[in-house]
């Protein structure tokens, strides 16, 4: 690797190789931000009007945080649930890989291809690991095989992963749905305890607020929780097909032998305006 | 049988093969314990809260339950509701088979097909009395159709047991959405005469309570009930579309007599990350 | 016709022939039953909480049934929602001609034109007066149409019809939109009613039930006559498309003067594995 | 033209040519109609029950109908909202072509052109001012463009065409939207007055029948005027690309010189049973 | 430039060129003064029911607007967010280019480099750099592009630039959703609350008027703001479509070298009927 950097100072750039694979697996704060604003809000709005205490009631927590669960788990698959639940936890804190950084290595890989021939390309196949759609793709164009089948596998690849993050996204996206609901069921069984028992009118003030609590606490778990995650999961799916969609441009350059000027053009295309790559200039 | 793992103890590999068979119509505990779990949530709340027989009320029980059924059966025909009766008690138990358990399948049988020739198979095929669409696309190669008759043949079956599958989930879909109409029905003429009748104030609050609980059975039944079991039946039939594609793959690698390793890897673009095979190394 | 069957027992078989001629157009039970049922669920709740004659109330009827017909004319055209209406009819009694049988009557007739040449079909037009679709599309096979102009014409006229059939139930679909929204309109004017006259408390309660009657119509009109509907046409419409389909099948296998046995292997794809027909065995 | 019709009394038919031409645009009632009938009900319903004057309050007038004038105009462009209310006008009144005389028309310039050529349809384009589509087909056509062009080229005009309609069922279909949402907005004004001042219970109805107006105003402007106006438009604009497709057929067989008895088996199949012409019979 | 007008006055026209480049980006007045409207409408209503200051309350505008702004940044990233941000703004004044104009501009480059080659557009670049998109296709085709080429390069940013769009709308949409949803979580704190407190009647009304205040809040930000942003983004994004492929249909006409009378054909199918061009008569 250090001969190869020698021979040729444009290909070694370690700048533009080295950092993009650091930066690719960011902080995302946004979510985490969010979600905590949110909950301050709520929070306040609560401790200003006076009385916390009111807004904690056990058995609601577990009708509504127990139910949801319960009847999201029914719709699909205890395996589904907990990928769904790793998915969610990760769309909390990880950005996905920059796509203006995909464009920048695909392109350095096309020009080393171009350069040393395809082949080459072999050495630097470890440099990727962190990189596993890229890595494949270029493993098929290295083992020879032609560009249709190249696009082919890797496009049913493309396609399976979304298809798999929908689902994932999906799960949230019925949990949102599943929360409110709950919530109603929780406030319904309060409410028709409580007017069977309008006797002390006393007590009907302090019942319809607990009963009330449960749809509370649906609203906030959906909204707060569910629905976002939901639109993170899929927002996140859209930036990794993007970026899967330019590696695999890249790979099919470099098996077509292409001039890496026309990646760079098409490449171009897929990317907003401020994001776009000027590799050769 | 046993001659033929002698002669070739790789193709016997029994270990293989079998276990799929018998894990393939496994049992999926998450519909049951989810439903389970989400019952002892909804009692609870009511125990906790008293007077749990104010909550049965067999007239609401019967106009809601009573109502949904004959609604559904109205959208659809007697056939279309009792295939859906059974695709949903199948939901609540069964597991649909395993991708990765397909793959190998596939790949055990490709790699017979390609050692000792597409005819070989026809001694196999008893095996695969479980699994019919195999058992079917391996039959048309063996009567030796061109694979893209194969290909458009069994895809036509895929996509119409896919619309199959869609028509049950879409009659229990349905059934979601009229339980909650049903339920504010009954609510509608226990409001309408509660209110006729408002000269007794004592009987405010439980002609209230009565009138509703239509619309408690009728969230209950829809979220706890009939929407689970329309996802649950989406998500069998994603998987068993998944299972036939993989199936499919193989029967056409079979038929175009193509290397078992690029099936392999094709069968790999589809499957997700953490079951995919390898079968070759 | 009988010097055919005498000289060919096989075809003659009138068993296979008439019965389903017979069979098709049969009548179909689910979706009267339905409403029945779902109705006397509905009275028998309204009798046993007493006071039935509150709950009917000409204006209220009048503003919900005939604001409903005026809106979804102004929808659509008198036409189409005189064809809805008649179409509405046609699914409260008419089932839809059974694929099965449409399946075996594509073999009888590919088989026919297979042993004694398509020509020979002329004479068996005149059994399926009751078949338009087929009558058709055999008439352009044996007008010598070359297979692509017979899939086109007869694809283009399956859209057309399935268009026409999914505009008819979006008549429904719309009815059923605006009944409750008629029904909400009335409630409305019920209540500014009633609240601008709080002064006798003595009638507000009747005055309410009297308000909240249109919405009850409207919740009836919607969820047991125009929703069902509207599913159960959309339903038959897909089933007479199957049935046309297979119909398509069979004129392309006649044709293509293909084997009918290719035929049979084809329309079982899209037969559900209870209904596949075993012609050939 | 005189000369013309003496040469081929078939051709000159001009019952066949103009009385199309007449009843094209005609006028459809089913919008009217409705309307008046739905308006009647509701203002039937409000008489009935007394106090029409509390039905009338020009604030809340102001705040729904100006509001969601103001809020769909936001959503468009001024030009898009004006050729909206244009649309809106011309649905309620004008009927769009009929299909079957599309058809006729078609059939009619097609066996002119096959007797006599297509260059002498360049007399009859004169009659066709009232038709500008089928008008700029014939004219590509007899300015010799080949059949993919003249196909490509009417196709594009067709999608436009559509997608604009679209766009103006899209404005009232939104305005269907915001008026609700602007009624609610105007009660939830009115309800936090009258809760801010409880004082006098006598003021409490009266004013809570002020803040329902809005809804009400909302829930008529709705779905009377907006729901069905948006759907006649998008049903006048299917309407319309139908009779854009045959009249395309027609001039895409005059392109071809093809035999017009094909033509009229084609533009069968789009037109729906009651309504197919026998031309050629 | 001025020798070019010279020697063709025809191609100098400019004031055919240059008045476009101006008007495009022109101002669009229908959104601020839609929004100056609703809003006064809403104030005139509620200055009208007189006590405008109880329609102020600082808690419930930070919950509702922070939590909006805070869910929806959890959905999206902040790049997302604060690109939607700068393209609200941008909807609220900005007028997308008018497609009668961008073909008339590529109508004048189409005739210019059919009157004098290709490559002669070269010197008119400079005059583009208003329109990207138009420079950048040209860029491609004066570089030699063969047209397939220019067609998938150009289409793809097309099609990546209306997923761009889509998603800021997108983001709105989303806030749109949200907002509300922060209402009725605010109304259910409060009236948890108020509930809790029923002790002194005297407070309900004021305790509830404040607790509506999140969902009037709620409605006025999705219905006033958000939804009708979403929807100019969407109708803006549709204009900047129609006018790129108005450009991209210019630039393949350069590219194939076709007659520009053509053009002015294909781009006449596109446009309204009333915007079409007639450069050529």
């Amino acid at each position: 690797m250090a001969e190869f950097s020698q021979s040729d100072p444009r290909l070694g750039r370690p700048a533009a190789v080295t950092p993009p694979l650091r930066r690719s697996g960011g902080f995302d704060v946004a979510t985490l931000v969010g979600l905590a604003v949110a909950v301050v809000m709520v929070i306040g709005a609560i401790v200003l009007g006076g009385a916390p205490e009111s807004f904690i009631d056990l058995p609601s927590v577990l009708i509504v945080i127990g139910g949801t669960v319960a009847v999201t788990m029914m719709s699909y698959s205890i395996a589904e649930v907990s990928r769904a639940q790793r998915a969610m936890l990760k769309a909390l804190v990880h950005r996905p890989a920059d796509p203006a950084v995909a464009a920048e290595i695909a392109l350095t890989l096309a020009e080393a291809a171009r350069e040393r021939g395809p082949m080459h390309l072999q050495n630097r196949l470890s440099d990727l690991r962190g990189r596993p759609f890229l890595l494949r793709s270029l493993s098929i164009v290295i083992d020879g095989a032609p560009p249709e089948e190249v696009e082919r596998t890797m496009s049913s690849e493309i396609n399976a992963t979304a298809a798999r993050h929908a689902r994932s996204a999906g799960v949230l996206r019925r949990a949102s749905e599943v929360a409110p609901a709950m919530g109603l069921i929780g406030t319904l069984v309060g409410l028709v305890q409580m007017l069977g028992n309008l006797d002390d009118p006393g007590t009907i003030g302090p019942s319809m607020a607990v009963a009330l609590l449960t749809t509370f606490y649906g609203a906030l778990l959906a909204n707060l929780v569910f629905a976002p995650l939901a639109s993170k999961l899929e927002r996140n799916a859209a930036a990794e097909t993007l970026v899967h969609q330019i590696y695999l441009l890249g790979a099919l350059s470099i098996c077509r032998q292409e001039n890496p000027r026309r990646l760079e053009l098409l490449v171009n295309t897929v990317l907003p305006p401020a994001q776009r790559v000027r590799y050769f200039d």
